[in-house]
């Protein structure tokens, strides 16, 4: 039984420009930290992440989800996780403020990522282990569906779980040699154009064979230059990537898209304002085959639907602290799955929890893995930091999701 | 210059099931209220409107945006009240909470909409008047038109207004008349059936020629059944509104609003969830010639754009206590009049802010005015209520935008 919870705000300022962006110039990396005691010593931890300012508004949200956790019984409430969720997500007074989007629902993600974490550790296995032993059944129950009739139903859900059970075995051979991971710390915004080009050698060093530059100057020749090194010094088979986010204008973006094509981007990231849907259609058409990716700012599975519907994104970048925990990155992997298009998450957990649902969404759902995302900036904040080596994600053995924080051990 | 803030948390609790909707059983009318104190005795009263729990949060939103406002000069913050709303808006780390939806966006209506209501009374003259005496130009510089370009320049923006500038004249006859409300209190969704009939012959002997449902109950012989009523009251010729609160899924709005036909309704509104675009594309397809309305829960500019020009909607009831403030609401009003869709406002606000803005849209940008949005619930709350005479709103004398409560005067 879940007997008391804590919700905590915690915040790591970066040092010498790291995390910074086209828009985030000063970001400080922050997690709205819920977690659940259970009063046979369990403590489940789950967060939202933020960039600072306003992480306090998170975490009080965040308590009025988890108070009303108090009492049950984290089996109980896995079983039939969707309808509280459902419950939840649409508080009859709270709502208002969403719906399903902003401050409430990083919040609801905090709360529904400690749900997970405390169901794992009471089971004594890794998350990923524990999502891939339930049963289709077993998951589809701890998802909401509402608002989803059009697309996916409980049946089509099912399914496409159903249809992936007899091969698991085969794709569970990713366990023992991981998967790549993707460094984005290459090419923050405000790095000199030296330390891109230093950092892109000491990346290829490390292993990786895909990274990302963060563009969307107000100089689109800086862009160009910059992207020019990426590429140089990777070489042609290196996939690399390039994060605009969000600050082209739509006119700005099909311009300087077709500019960067030259570069051979693996994709162009938040081109523009994560709400236009249409926009990104158009900009899609205009410079396939140059692929673009969405999700770090899209908030729930209802907008994405609609991106997959106007087949406006080629990757979805759905992220877990984002969208609210684990139950709708579930709920949206499955519409991708659908749809064919690929998720790649992006790690506003710094990819400890992602580390996780990547494995499941390949193993139990089918997704192809392409990579996952590595930020090294918090390492050493996780109590169990994800192992990356020789630019592989390794797959983690400890029992629950991977985010207890140094900080708030004992 | 504003020498200092004020943040109120204040909370109405209604009477009697009134304000209840099919998502909304128990609604507390609640402002985030922002006060503006100038050093010569003027206060620039704003806010947002939610419905009760975490209207603190929007509280402690606008105080980190009004606390900018200290030290400045109200004018001189007007000549160039766009670019500050860009800035405010796009705080580096603040704006990861939406960006531009959920909390942080409706504190940002209540800090915005305090600036225009401190602008109007220093001026001394009500809202509506400072806006139609405005050059086209000291309109566009009030605006924010980024992740607009693709369908509104400000060349663009200025156009619109410009073309109607010689026919104001004419137009400004409504200021004698007044416009029609319509009572969205006939029919709260708790309310019992007779109760529905009496408050619908009352709405006819107060002089209301339109009138609105609340419908969206689990069981749709209980919605058909009651818009029965109200058509059967209310005769041929009063225009007749079903409000679903997003309450059906897709497959269920197309089921229903089928039926709903034979009441001629004349729209539906809010079907289903707000964010679906392409849903209501959908739906607005398939109940043709049977009209959608939309807008109480879109955050922002970005969003209606895509509902424009998926043509997914043919009225826009953007509500200006909900996206960025009396500026954000402008904005939209430009992109319908661009698409020649009618603006019919949300209240929110109850109409006191709206009742200004009402008149500018027409006046100034050529809108047709159908009518505004009654809910009489906290008519004794505001210092300045709106006069709805014979199912009339007559046009507000008071400086300002009619927004000072009782409970925060001296």
């Amino acid at each position: 039984m879940i007997s008391r919870i804590e919700i905590n705000d915690i915040r790591y300022p970066l040092p010498g420009n790291a995390g910074s962006d086209a828009i985030h110039r000063d970001p400080v990396y922050s997690y709205a930290v819920t977690r659940l005691f259970d009063d046979k010593g369990f403590i489940g931890t789950g967060f939202a992440f933020t960039l600072g300012e306003g992480n306090d508004l998170v975490c009080k949200a965040a308590k009025y989800y988890a108070d009303k956790l108090v009492g049950k019984d984290i089996e109980e409430t896995m079983a039939t996780f969707g309808s509280l969720f459902f419950e939840l997500s649409n508080d009859q007074q709270f709502r208002w403020l969403g719906p399903h989007k902003g401050v409430v629902h990083l919040a609801l993600a905090s709360v529904t990522n400690a749900c997970y974490d405390l169901w794992a550790k009471k089971r004594g296995v890794p998350l990923w282990k524990l999502l891939i032993d339930l049963s289709p059944e077993e998951i589809i129950n701890t998802l909401d569906l509402s608002y989803l009739e059009d697309e996916l139903t409980r049946e089509q859900a099912l399914q496409i779980l159903r249809v992936q059970q007899s091969t698991i075995k085969n794709r569970e051979k990713i366990m023992e040699t991981g998967y790549p991971g993707y460094d984005t710390s290459i090419g923050w915004f405000n790095y000199s154009d030296e330390k891109v080009r230093e950092n892109c050698y000491k990346a290829i060093a490390e292993g990786f064979t895909a990274m990302k530059l963060k563009v969307g100057s107000a100089d689109p020749d800086r862009d160009i230059r910059r992207a020019g090194i990426v590429r140089e010094v990777a070489g042609a088979q290196v996939k690399v990537m390039l994060d605009a986010n969000q600050q082209w204008n739509l006119p700005q973006a099909m311009a300087i898209c077709q500019r960067l094509k030259d570069i051979h981007p693996y994709w162009i990231e938040e081109p523009t304002h994560p709400d236009d849907i249409l926009g990104h259609k158009k900009l899609a058409d205009s410079i396939a085959p140059l692929k673009l990716a969405i999700g770090e700012h899209v908030p729930n599975k209802v907008v994405f639907k609609n991106y997959l519907q106007a087949q406006a994104a080629s990757f979805i970048q759905v992220d877990a602290v984002r969208v609210g925990g684990v139950s709708e990155f579930i709920t949206i992997s499955l519409l991708c799955k659908k749809y064919g298009v690929p998720v790649v998450p992006h790690v506003g957990d710094m990819g400890q929890l992602h580390q996780h649902l990547v494995l499941f969404n390949h193993i139990k759902m089918g997704h192809e893995v392409i990579f996952l995302e590595h930020i090294p900036h918090l390492k050493n904040r996780f109590i169990h930091p994800a192992q990356i080596i020789n630019g592989t994600y390794k797959t983690p053995q400890e029992a629950g999701s991977s985010c207890d924080l140094v900080e708030l051990a004992k």
